[in-house]
């Protein structure tokens, strides 16, 4: 099921901190008819973000019902406080909405479905709870044969979180698709998973399995595609994060990667007292690691640049960023994505053959398939 | 409670594949009375293995209790296959072990608790289903603050899986207590837990939580000992467990690091298709992941040399593994780990002192503490 028209929660955190919100707005096909954000009722979205369709700014399910004319298809929890935990203060919204016959869209490491009031109330009313980030329980250790699938494989990595990964993938694949490649996302989060309608949050995954997370939506998707664009997550030195990191590089066995930084960003975003190392250094200890599955090197480079107000200044950050990387760099979401495509097309069909045969043991494992948690 | 006499399943696998059962039996306080192991029915346990206490292997629970004339107060799973399923063939002693009034001990990622029939049978009888790998539910993301405690914080870092990461941990442990030292190991895999009777296995908590696990552990213990040694798990470069390696390494944000390598390892155990890199690169992997978040380098090292016949041999290889990394190195099982306790000793109480009060906001985050698994 496709969900239309959709309402976002995000209470008290749009638009700064409503990561999610903001994700499916941009990126999303759903529409997006109301924002809950009890700060900021009254309001329209444009108040606060450019190029998404605007709606009103409510504070409550029922009031949104209210405002809008047309059938509401699903409540999406468009923000999570870290540690994915369940706010009390959403309650109300979450019941009216199940109770108006809304499907409620949740990426928090709280599950709503093992709530037994959510749950009795959902199946009462015939709509479903969809915990994007509630794990496959079929999923295992990686195999390490994420490079025998067809596809050419792209990482977006980053030198810390809230840098644009995932808006860099996506403007990428865009990209890429434009040119008549046919290229596609894997989306490892929350916000791409309920963008793009399928995926596993590896982030949710038991940490034994974050590679194989990855390898099993890579086997699935990758002989269909001449590209894949793996969505990154985290950073390799976040003092918090970097599990999730390192498992996705070593489950994607990226052909390429793409580094995604964010202009002036000198401190790990919510550990202050951590400074970035040097983009050298990234390069450095992305590529190090990557060398035990496959020979990836940093091909191009996104910097976010919404931070910075003139033009001018934005490319010569940009031009310094390249510099720093050895590699084309943008802002794709300013600029557009074409240098950092041109850099893969350029250096694509490099050493990613497929090498089947080469492992043994195949037939022990399980084939991998696509999981899609919003169909 | 602790268990006295204990049984170990082992079925097929003992002793090469039986890494928990060899682990529980050399380092464990718990007496193993008999192994089961349909495949090595009718030997010794000494047939097998040297320097632990000698028993049956024997094919059955119902087998063993007849062997055995004294009371057995435990179960142990001392196998864990990839992905930690659940074999049942193991069922009818795991049911016969519960209807003897055995607590089972097992660190599956299935877990025995969540079966029905298993959680029955064990309330009837009055005994307990211990999963050491089930994770506690108040874990969350690592807060970058075990480098408050007073301890000194030792990381075992490996090459690869089963190096003897744990062995070493324990031998160094050891050593530093024979010296007055006032050492404790911070469990992070089942076989670890298992031996020491609390603990947290990393690689089954979620992946957001990796470090996170690791810190709480950390905080909990820290200001109790004056050096706490982590137990490292998998690789960093590992295709499956990098993960939880780098979730291990920030989140215990340790003051020194050791590295422990299996001698004549070249290919990472069960995925021979990858080299190992060099020697040399791991230190510069780890001390480069590292330095985000201390300063700590590679102080000694640990060779496994089970492999090597010779004594002359295994010490020339260990002078080698010594050059390579720069640092003093052991075998620590076969000639102990004073040399490497010389390293940390000399080099301790540099840069580790606590910083209280430079980050804020440590009230809204629940204290951590000490969760005996097996208590």
């Amino acid at each position: 099921m496709k969900h239309e028209r959709i309402v976002v929660l995000a209470h008290e955190k749009f638009p700064e901190r409503a990561k999610t919100a903001l994700g499916v707005m941009r990126y999303g096909d759903q529409e997006v008819v109301a924002v809950l954000d009890r700060d900021h009722s009254g309001q329209q979205i444009a108040d606060h973000v450019s190029n998404v369709t605007d709606g009103p700014i409510v504070s409550s399910f029922p009031e949104a019902r209210e405002m809008v004319d047309r059938p509401i298809d699903a409540v999406y929890v468009g923000i999570a406080p870290i540690g994915g935990g369940f706010d009390d203060s959403w309650r109300a919204d979450i019941q009216a909405g199940i109770e108006a016959g809304c499907d409620i869209v949740a990426g928090l490491h709280y599950f709503l479905g093992d709530n037994d009031k959510f749950a009795s109330l959902a199946a009462d009313n015939g709509v479903q709870l969809r915990d994007v980030r509630r794990p496959d329980d079929e999923l295992t250790v990686s195999r390490g044969v994420a490079d025998e699938v067809g596809a050419e494989i792209v990482l977006t990595v980053g030198t810390d979180c809230s840098v644009g990964k995932m808006s860099s993938t996506l403007e990428i694949v865009e990209t890429l698709r434009d040119r008549g490649v046919d290229a596609a996302m894997i989306p490892t989060g929350q916000t791409g998973i309920m963008i793009e309608g399928w995926g596993t949050a590896v982030d949710g995954v038991v940490s034994d399995f974050t590679a194989g997370a990855v390898e099993e939506m890579i086997l699935a998707a990758g002989d269909e595609y001449e590209y894949l664009v793996v969505e990154g997550q985290g950073s390799i030195v976040h003092p918090a994060y970097s599990a999730v990191t390192c498992g996705i590089l070593h489950g994607a066995m990226p052909d390429h990667l793409v580094l995604c930084h964010a202009a002036g960003r000198d401190q790990i975003h919510g550990y202050e007292s951590f400074n970035l190392p040097t983009v050298e250094t990234y390069v450095d200890l992305y590529e190090g690691l990557a060398a035990s599955v496959s020979g990836a090197s940093v091909v191009g480079g996104c910097l976010n640049t919404s931070g910075i107000t003139t033009t001018k200044n934005a490319q010569h950050q940009i031009e310094t960023f390249g510099e720093q990387i050895g590699a084309p760099a943008t802002d794709p979401v300013r600029f557009g994505a074409e240098a950092v495509a041109d850099a893969l097309t350029e250096t694509g069909r490099l050493g990613s053959q497929p090498n089947p045969g080469d492992r043994a043991g195949d037939d022990q494992w399980r084939c991998a398939r696509r999981t899609s948690v919003l169909a």
